[in-house]
């Protein structure tokens, strides 16, 4: 519970188990978030970008929104953070996105990372994964396809668990 | 120059001149930005993303680069940046990122948004637009592709100018 209280939004990390904490084809790393008013000012003065799909709810509604929308990079990037925090110096390398449903203040996001292939070269790794973030109640709402360069399928911290699917 | 102080990196907002004010196809929509310190740490702060190589130098050099990298996601931002500056209530679809090159604190970044393809469904524009990043002095850093729903051809502000290749 101390992760809840250390950030500003809700924020569970974990991922599910297996034997070993070698990434696998397979393995699942998930992390889950939730955004709040504060994240959504703070991307914006962070990256300047002053949509106001992100701030007026009038706007948000004629384009057809139920409310303001929390930007799409700002929900994105749930997945490098997630492939750093298990391979600290992993380098991105590309990163596809679909944003297939709006994300809004208060909802809970799974990000899930799945190793879908692994090349060794030399002494690093290239991981292709399949990135996904879903709602708490099931809908996804970006998908895509991830790039890195891994130093190491080691996983940090040793503490989390990793599914194999 | 009052740009320029708002934001604490240097910051220029230009696109290039054409006759109307309307998007078409093969204009180009450009903003330049170079990242500081407080940026990357600020971006760390909202995403949680704590990978070493965008803190630790040794960590960096050791992955084969010259110094602390500005997160990938970060310089991405300046394509819904740029949309959204030019069509306000631009609804983000789809974009691909290929990381390309590293970037450093300092580096002057520029990107560009061309409009590749534009298709009207009834009162909105579908526009496929090319995305990229380079660096002011010449090597691509970011490259990829983004699809936006615009809500007019009309680009705002109206006293930005856009090129025409």
């Amino acid at each position: 519970m101390l992760m809840k209280r250390l950030f500003s939004s809700s924020h569970v990390f974990s991922s599910s188990s297996a034997s070993s904490n070698l990434l696998k084809i397979g393995s699942v790393l998930k992390q889950a978030r939730t955004f709040a008013d504060d994240d959504v000012l703070g991307y914006s003065k962070l990256t300047h970008d002053a949509n106001p799909l992100h701030f007026d709810a009038e706007c948000a509604k004629n384009a057809g929104f139920t409310d303001c929308l929390v930007p799409g990079m700002l929900v994105a990037s749930l997945f490098p953070r997630i492939i750093a925090a298990h391979f600290p110096g992993a380098i991105y390398v590309s990163q596809t996105l679909h944003f297939k449903l709006p994300v809004y203040i208060g909802d809970e996001i799974i990000a899930e990372v799945q190793a879908v292939s692994i090349r060794q070269i030399k002494n690093k790794y290239i991981a292709k994964l399949s990135t996904k973030c879903i709602k708490r109640d099931g809908p996804l709402v970006i998908d895509g396809e991830a790039t890195a360069m891994l130093p190491s399928l080691v996983m940090e911290p040793p503490n989390l668990e990793i599914t194999s699917s």
